[in-house]
């Protein structure tokens, strides 16, 4: 059958399959199998009892950038809504979300609330580490809870999905963001003296902290170089005698350190005190999650507060994969098995392989070489008479 | 633990999680079952060989309007792309797509081609019928082959695939869009005549195909009349005697009608020979799956042609599952069981209990009434001693 003149020829293309910077086609096996890493890690986080939410990609501007979407303001993309002529956004996470659900339409569900979600975000820019600027992400928010538990359950839930897609010899860094406002409080360190401790403790930059003497230099300097190991870093923070709010941190971050080595005795763990890029919006602990086998950071999360429209806030805490990194930390996947079933052998015998498992290709025509054709088309296996072999 | 009052407090709302029109959340238990149809949707669409793609969510503008795009280009949601100041657009459909793909990267692959794909869409606009702007699009290509087997093997698919995951009672609505261009051709109608036995057979009014007489009028009313089940379509059909093109169309339709009696005996056939809404793209036979249960149309295909880069064209034929309509012929999905396990229980019990295959909520604090804390977290069961009972 060929198609009448008159009639517009099907899809005609001005240059070879050119997509923009960061996006990309994901061809078979890849797409199969990051379907299938997904679908895994989420399959675990609901046996914790999350419940998969499934928030839209668009939303209005302002509310992607409410909290701790202040800080992805610049990498998301907008569009009119032409409606209303207000400004959407794109998703350029999916935290925020799940954050703006708790404390709307589920302001009045149980707490702690343990909500479960994946999908794509969209992003401006990709970074050298991680070009995509689409990319999955799947993770888990546990909302209502102040409780080191919290932190506890996060973390091995977060390492226990990534073991069950093959991910293994994982470290986690911790973090303590907020600790530098609360010492520069209580320090009383404000202007000038303020930024340049924040700058200093953020850049790591001991020779920067200069300008500052006694217990003020003692505790900044000492946050820098107690960066390492847990063993490195417990006994250094804890010579610092921190008090008031920066040494409760600092106790719950010995206490979670214990906890972890407990329960998760494989598992590196390593303190990163002043990191504050990408935790600006945590409240305590942060976390991120590595691998031998990956390039980058495989996910993140730790806590921080949801506030709710009337002002009030809830203590919450969370945890994300990217799966860009994730698969590309992945053995390549194998192929499906695929058996040819010849067009002559008919429908009832392909429904029959399909009934017993197999992935089958029906031929559409009679061939000649059954074998040929099945090997012609890449499949791994060929019905012959009532047997399925390979080719 | 409280935040340190120099913090940004977390997630603040202007307003109560108002979402654009035609965007919503989908909260648990749906965003799980959704999930889970799309996924039983491509695992049948995977025992066919079809091989799962996923493309980018955004293209080049001029990429996505190609060919079967085309109808679709006021549907677009655009984008300014900041690196290249280029106009990129966000995918209303796949199909387009995986044409992209079989006419560009996958050029080489044999044929025919099988793909299988799965995403999300967007569209500047909602219809009465199909309010979302945002929907799931499930759906496979079969890539390469002019033989009716194609069509037959993408229907048998496509019911397939919507009994697996529950919907039945169905019946296929079959189009022939390209029919009344090669009408017009072959009874050389041009300019204003031509028009006019356009839109008198586009609005099925015969009245306005008065200006016609003899052979062009009986068999331009004919066709409008033809218009009903398959048993009342066919005879009026093969009346007409149509010739050329025309003849042809006609006979592989009923062709089709038969290879349906035979395959699918329980799905009702239906025939609207002058059906071009949403069809406009299709090059033969174009078919729409109902079902009783169903608000509008589940999913449609039909055969089509992919073009390449240097003009060549290759014959395909495909199906697409819109999951919101889908989505809303299905019963609503029971809660699934959730065990409740006190904290003093301890992790390992936890862990037991979701290795057996449960569903399991670890207390985060101790509780003095473990049941009535089941039932407040809406647990199902709760771990008593080493027992899981219904709470």
């Amino acid at each position: 059958m060929t198609a009448p003149k008159d009639k517009m020829a099907g899809v005609q293309y001005a240059r070879l399959a050119l997509l923009p910077d960061g996006f990309r086609d994901t061809l078979a096996p890849a797409a199969e199998h990051e379907a299938s890493v997904v679908r895994a890690l989420v399959d675990v986080f609901q046996t914790y009892g999350y419940a998969r939410v499934s928030p839209p990609l668009v939303e209005y501007e302002d509310s992607l950038i409410a909290g701790p979407g202040a800080a992805k303001t610049k990498a998301m993309f907008r569009l009119m809504d032409p409606d209303t002529q207000r400004v959407m956004a794109i998703r350029t996470d999916m935290t925020v979300q799940a954050s703006r659900l708790a404390a709307t339409r589920l302001a009045d569900a149980p707490r702690p609330l343990r909500l479960a979600y994946a999908g794509s975000c969209l992003r401006v820019k990709g970074s050298q580490i991680r070009p995509a600027r689409q990319f999955f992400q799947a993770g888990f928010e546990l909302i209502g809870s102040a409780s080191l538990e919290a932190e506890i359950e996060a973390l091995v839930l977060a390492v226990e999905s990534l073991h069950a897609v093959g991910i293994n010899e994982l470290t986690v860094d911790l973090t303590l963001a907020p600790i530098i406002g609360v010492l520069a409080e209580q320090f009383k360190l404000e202007g000038d003296a303020r930024d340049a401790a924040v700058s200093a403790l953020d850049a790591k930059d001991i020779g920067a902290l200069d300008q500052f003497a006694g217990a003020v230099h003692e505790t900044f300097a000492g946050l820098i170089s107690a960066a390492g190991t847990a063993a490195h870093a417990l006994p250094r923070l804890e010579a610092l005698s921190l008090k008031g709010h920066a040494g409760k941190l600092t106790a719950r971050l010995a206490r979670l350190v214990d906890a972890i080595q407990t329960r998760l005795p494989d598992v590196g763990v390593t303190v990163d005190p002043c990191e504050t890029h990408g935790f600006e919006y945590k409240t305590g602990i942060g976390f991120a999650l590595f691998s031998r086998s990956a390039r980058g950071e495989l996910g993140r999360g730790g806590r921080y507060l949801v506030s709710a429209p009337d002002g009030t806030t809830e203590e919450a805490v969370g945890f994300s994969v990217y799966l860009d990194v994730l698969m590309a930390a992945l053995p390549a996947p194998a192929r499906a098995d695929l058996v040819y079933v010849p067009y002559e052998a008919g429908h009832a015998a392909a429904a029959k392989l399909r009934a017993e498992g197999w992935r089958a290709i029906q031929g559409l025509t009679e061939e000649a070489d059954p074998l040929k054709e099945a090997r012609r088309l890449g499949c791994t296996h060929v019905l012959a008479g009532d047997k399925v072999v390979s080719v």
